[in-house]
């Protein structure tokens, strides 16, 4: 399907069809899913697709039972973890030396990555690195973070949500329809995907078949004029 | 161009071309990337395309004088405002009634909308909304945020975020080229578009034609089996 007939096409869906949309379908737009760009390409994401019908069941009424849940063939739970650059770091720095990238990016990945993503237990060397950013910043420009754990954490949920927004797309270009939901009991979801304390849920994604009444009508979006600055 | 091919073809280089990539093309992405879905469709994103030389070159500058910044054609810092909700619940509460949603939809934009982003001056309101969720979650399933004023503004991120992908996407299926940075100065960027406190800038994009060597080698990506996970 045409790139912008996809994006003008999907809608956040509250109510989906019966008819069950096909597996690989949804695994094939998890794999397109993972072509986001994201922070440092420490791809601290992960996709739980919970298909156990318990489980499912259980993942339902963590969404509060509402019906974008209740009816989707699929539900996946996207998560983020700041904590997650330890299992992509040694295979990127491996990368980064089989394509013969800039000494300065090799470097970066081997020395830099796990100081950047990481601040210490309660937050320890956040102190040590804010002081620095702030003192540097007087004189030149500095990134200002990640400072805390939750910064950290901030990273890893920004990139995720590239992946789920790629992910949503590339049903819609797949005939489906989907809902991207952030009405959900966290702490219930947590617990029923055995998620360690520092991931977050960015959302639970539904997919399915749009049913009739799907959306309440045609999109709203405020005039361009008001988000759109010029300088 | 066929979505499958601009998610596969879209990578963030490093180097552009000379040649100026030409503005109608951003506008039109950027009006494809307001059309993301977002946290409760309050649209609390906002884009600044830098076009002014003076202001451009300090831009460049608070990028750290990248080269993705320096040889870009445009510049577009993309933020996120948690307290922008004020200006789109009036034309929501609107657009909710004409399009007869359901009546607890009207009450949400109408009601609910000013106490779920609002925090209060210094989290003020956090207790008591952590008590809360906290309590009744012991009984039932209810969503546990936001709570904090920085939640609040993290769901404004993560919305931003879905944009960004659009954005980037539809550079890429005009025949363009991006890169998503988040190695700038957020201090500088926000002096620069006198951004109020309470906004954070969620990434600067850039756009060009891709130049040599605009990218170090292949797409690197984790094996899907590391980062799916079914249940």
């Amino acid at each position: 399907m045409d790139f912008e007939e996809v994006v003008r096409k999907r809608r956040s869906i509250r109510k989906y069809k019966e008819e069950v949309f096909p597996e690989e379908k949804v695994m094939k737009a998890l794999e397109l899913a993972i072509l986001a760009p994201n922070s440092s390409n420490v791809q601290t994401w992960n996709f739980h697709w919970v298909k156990s019908p318990d489980k499912k069941k259980k993942l339902v009424e963590a969404c509060l039972n509402q019906s974008a849940a209740r009816t989707a063939s699929h539900l996946i739970a996207v998560t983020a973890d700041g904590t997650a650059w330890r299992r992509s770091q040694k295979p990127l720095v491996n990368w980064v030396r089989s394509v013969n990238a800039p000494k300065i990016v090799i470097q970066y990945y081997e020395k830099l990555i796990p100081v950047t993503y990481t601040s210490g237990i309660f937050n320890l060397f956040a102190p040590f690195k804010w002081v620095t950013f702030f003192i540097t910043g007087l004189f030149r420009p500095i990134m200002r973070g990640p400072v805390t754990n939750r910064d950290i954490s901030d990273v890893a949920v920004k990139s995720a949500a590239l992946a789920c927004e790629n992910f949503v797309l590339a049903i819609t270009s797949l005939g489906g329809a989907t809902c991207m939901m952030e009405g959900f009991d966290e702490c219930r979801v947590k617990k029923l995907l055995k998620l360690n304390s520092s991931t977050r849920v960015v959302m639970v994604i539904s997919v399915g078949y749009e049913g009739e009444r799907g959306t309440w009508g045609p999109q709203f979006r405020l005039p361009l004029s008001e988000v759109i600055h010029i300088w």
